[in-house]
């Protein structure tokens, strides 16, 4: 009775993953998701809001229940190898955030339902082909980024101990000095907004921040090369494999015409040694 | 007499598109474009526009009439498949711009018209070339474009939601928000004048605001390494196809030296054994 | 007689470039430019100029005379083709922007002196590649920097008509129109310096202004795109070319080897069907 | 006496060579750098300060201490050789920094201090390999950046003279222009912040920047690029040197094959000229 209580079970699982894996509605969900990103974008608007405000709070939880089934039936018919896929951790995480109580009136956490539209990239095949290509290129920078976090880390606290007293709304705390950073590094108002104010205070802080640019610049732009040399060299390498594949496959080819007649020539003189033997032979 | 009648038509239709493909003609349209493009420059000038301003209108209307015949000759000639041609549809629409009522002295439309100007990227064969490289290398970009716009869509209505109510003029409507994050991807001004606001209201917002940029960033330059590589494939790819075919064909030329030199060894062996026989035939 | 003279003339004109051809001339003539770049340097320091002013106007004006007497005797000593280098050119025109009279107390003119120190890029053979590699890499960008010209112009123009008279500062002519173009184009202060202000009275500006943005943008990375494969190609073609040529040697003896010996075995059957011809002859 | 005593020395300088590159010890200088990089960045908090000040002093002082007796320990085993390698000059350098006196109130020294925990980059060998990649890169671009400095240091000078009268905070001395010319490099504020206030005064000013931008952004366009060349080719070289050889190996071995068949031919009919020999010898 085990046995067949089980493979109900089993059946069970296998047929809400049939179901969950079936086009139509994959389809369906995907509907669902641009529908929602519609309805999101309508509830920005102050007059959508105040005509059919209630309608889009109703959808939105609408929404949400479906893509809460939608989760637990994944996880039913898959179980613990659910997690096995990022996708489906984003797609937990994306939709949880909708989950969130609404009640502490925070226009950020209002906001935040909003990622959820962000499943598009999960639930489209190319989507999901660009950004997987984008995260494949991540772990080939990773030293790189360390570097930078470190020099990033290591000018962050000299800025505080340095310039944090006098200029508190920049580098106050370290948190402040890593963001005035990380704007210097995209080089906006670096000099008019933040270091020239700085140096009217510390006149050598232009070397300071100068090679704090340069340095960056310097590692960014390697980091993007990695990046740029690694695509091409795959892309270029499958390339030529197929085309050093297609001359091996010829020098290959002609040297065996060559080769097999070459080996008839040797059927032919044993053919005449024999000859020559039986000429030999009857002579005798 | 339809027969001729249609020869006639079809003779008539000929003669025109021969006429409009007539290198002089071509010629000619094109010293039009250029001159009307100067007297557009000069229209700028006030000082034009008080001394020669009657001329320069009067010039328009002729350069404007020229467009037209042009455009009504081609259409007759080539009939709908006028409009297999992006070209033609190009040249369609700036010229038609120019034919827009100018009396609600909006002077948008009165500006509108240079865009007729831009047919010298239509006219000019190698201006068509590099037009035609730049589309070309569109679709390839297609995916990653989604995806920008996707993530553009999505936090542009999580800023309206979140900070619209507070910074009505950057993040008030969805359009709002979708120009200040175009903005923002720019890093134009984005801490000073956006952010650093922001986060006066917002302490959080730079956990926003900087993901953005570091995701619209790695997007872009992806979107940039993807047209690279390609455009360097298509490139090295004719080279290295040329060298292969050479080495190929170089392989086979030689092989097939030894080849011949081998068949004619089975000549020469076959005669041998033809001898050998003819000695045992003889001997027996 | 008139022999003996032209060849007197051919001889001076000889000697005269053997001089300026010397090391020792050129180094020397390295060497003033390099001693005249750091005096128009110390020329920036008020405390210097107040101290040594007129030692620095001395050493100025022996300098430009060094300068010009070298020149003359180039011009001497290659006649015509003196303008065939276009090194030549630019040291003439860098060295007489410091012929222009000072009187007018123009400071800009006195700025412009400095520019001689450029020569230091004409000179230094080193330098001289580089700037040639940087020179040979724009005729492959002409096509493009020509379409960003057309579009320059049109926008320039379509944004006097439209903005010029709301403001003059950045659109009232069509020079105004370009250069804060170019500053657009540059995304400096594009938003929140230009486009903003301007869509407060235009609240469709954007439309205009974002697109250039766009395709600017896309114009300068593929011309940048452009340059890049061609740099790449012709490095990698050098590199491959040579390799080939290697793979090409190798096949051409590979298959020699074999073919001599294929031949070796033609002799060894000629020889054979002498030695059996023979046992016929010999048994007749 | 003096050999055991020179054997002595050797033995102890050995062991120190030892002691200093065993994992454990360079683990734990590794581990010591980390803490102390965290205990830096903790005194950058000022309530952290207020509770356990005293402590940070203490630890940086311990810090400073092992590092101190690593590098002491380093030099004995070394001798000399310890300034062949560039990370021990860079070791000595950042160490020393935090033994300048402090007592100056200079907080810019308090801050310097933190440079130390850049060892993480020279202790850590991935780093030290990403450090090594990008310094490996700049003899490549030397001549390009060697150009820059020309053309920053002619146009410093240039705008000392013609601006600095005018606007001494920007163009004041060379100092100041370089540092000017740098932002309008960068791109930052460099036309509403600096040109266009200064076109306020000198209308032609835009004929010096624009120019001065163009030429900075092709030249270090081009460093880019030149650095982008060097890497792919060395990358692709590697991966393109391997497929040869194999296809190298491949000619060699097919060649060969068929070359022993000829070869084994050659036997054959030596062979069976031989048994016709016989023949004709037995016949005799």
């Amino acid at each position: 009775m085990e046995t067949s209580n089980q493979t109900g079970t089993l059946t069970l699982r296998a047929r809400a993953r049939d179901f969950i894996e079936r086009p139509k509605v994959t389809n369906a969900i995907l509907a669902v998701i641009i529908f929602n990103a519609v309805t999101l974008g309508l509830s920005t608007s102050q007059t959508m809001q105040d005509s059919i405000g209630g309608l889009l709070t109703v959808i939105d939880r609408v929404v949400l229940t479906i893509f809460v089934v939608e989760l637990l039936i994944k996880f039913y018919a898959y179980g613990l190898r659910f997690f096995n896929s990022a996708w489906n951790i984003f797609d937990l995480v994306v939709v949880s955030v909708g989950l969130l109580p609404d009640k502490s009136g925070l226009s950020a956490l209002r906001g935040l339902r909003v990622i959820r539209s962000l499943r598009l990239l999960s639930v489209i095949p190319q989507m999901r082909a660009v950004v997987q290509a984008l995260l494949d290129a991540l772990p080939g920078m990773g030293a790189v980024i360390i570097m930078i976090s470190i020099i990033f880390y290591v000018f962050g606290v000299m800025a505080t101990l340095m310039y944090g007293a006098a200029f508190d709304e920049w580098f106050g705390t370290l948190g402040r000095s890593l963001y005035s950073l990380f704007q210097i590094m995209t080089l906006e108002s670096w000099s008019m907004g933040i270091v020239r104010p700085v140096m009217a205070e510390f006149p050598t802080a232009w070397a300071f921040f100068v090679p704090f640019i340069v340095i960056t610049a310097f590692s960014v732009l390697n980091l993007f090369i990695g990046l740029l040399v690694n695509t091409m060299q795959s892309a270029v390498e499958a390339e030529a494999e197929a085309e050093f594949e297609q001359l091996r496959e010829l020098v290959k080819s002609e040297t065996d015409v060559v080769d097999e007649h070459v080996m008839e020539l040797h059927g032919e003189i044993r053919a005449l040694r024999a000859e020559v033997a039986a000429l030999k032979d009857g002579r005798r």
